[in-house]
């Protein structure tokens, strides 16, 4: 979770479709810090009754030609969700797509886009994903 | 996709099966780079239509010994379908089996042998594994 | 296979539930390299007529800070198992907790602490997570 904290800018959820059609708005929208922090404290407060656990799997991410704009990234991920019985499930995948910058000879998150592979969606998500 | 037809000499689909067994033939052969773009083209216009889609996730590869034969590499991946209506479910899953060539300080794809753990595939398998 | 058998010390399986309570007893305990050469045998043998297959998929390792107690990681896994059938379903998902020590320049794990996300486990675990 703090790794989220550190992103810098930008923080965004969407689905493959929404992305593909130029759509904006997102299910998730947080462009500050304290944004953030909010999503984290509603996952460590509100939802502590929460039942099942979630597993992320984060593939080799693709580096992309580092320009003006700074480097990108583009990552693919599985989300695999675990009910308290014991049984596992595909939760969701999908692809980050991240712009970082080079900062002192440190690589620091400016944006990390989430898409959705799929448009159905929990109605309380409040794992990051 | 691109990623694909800069592959130079060989990428041929298995299944474990066949691999033990020493049989070559596979579900999909192509030895040119000709035949991986009649692939490529198959998927973006015959399946236009496609209603699903699908995720990789690759995972940390083995690189072995770089002898006289070059550089070879074990990479374990999954695919998952994601189903128009949104439902996620495993595809297939399964290892490539690599053969790399160091050009000048660049490394080439040479040959990428793809085993899928289970025998049973779709009957329509045009997406790249 | 052959990887696990370069483990230096200590190779224990347990689940997320009683890791977080702090139980020390897990589902497979291993402190020496005998102990992990007779689950190798096991796999080998007794369980030569297994119908199915699994397959590890191994997320980017998060590297920890290098101490006085060396070097430690957290690499999220997954392991799907595929039928004889041909039917893939998700097995089990987890996360290893490495410690690693730098010997002369070449890292050797001293211990692999392997926390499975689900407390439902097969009652005949003969394969390495």
């Amino acid at each position: 979770m703090a790794g989220f904290l550190r992103l810098g800018l930008l923080y965004k959820i969407t689905s493959a479709e929404n992305h593909k059609r130029g759509y904006l708005a997102g299910i998730v929208y947080a462009d500050s810090r304290a944004m953030l922090q909010d999503r984290v404290t509603a996952l460590r407060t509100a939802n502590i009754y929460e039942r099942q656990s979630y597993r992320h799997i984060i593939g080799l991410p693709v580096i992309g030609a580092s320009g003006s704009d700074g480097i990108t990234a583009e990552t693919s991920f599985l989300v695999a969700r675990i009910a308290r019985g014991g049984q596992t499930d595909l939760f969701a995948t999908g692809v980050y797509l991240d712009k970082l910058r080079d900062e002192a000879g440190e690589l620091r998150f400016v944006e990390r886009l989430v898409v959705c592979d799929s448009s159905q969606f929990d109605t309380l998500l409040a794992i990051p994903l």
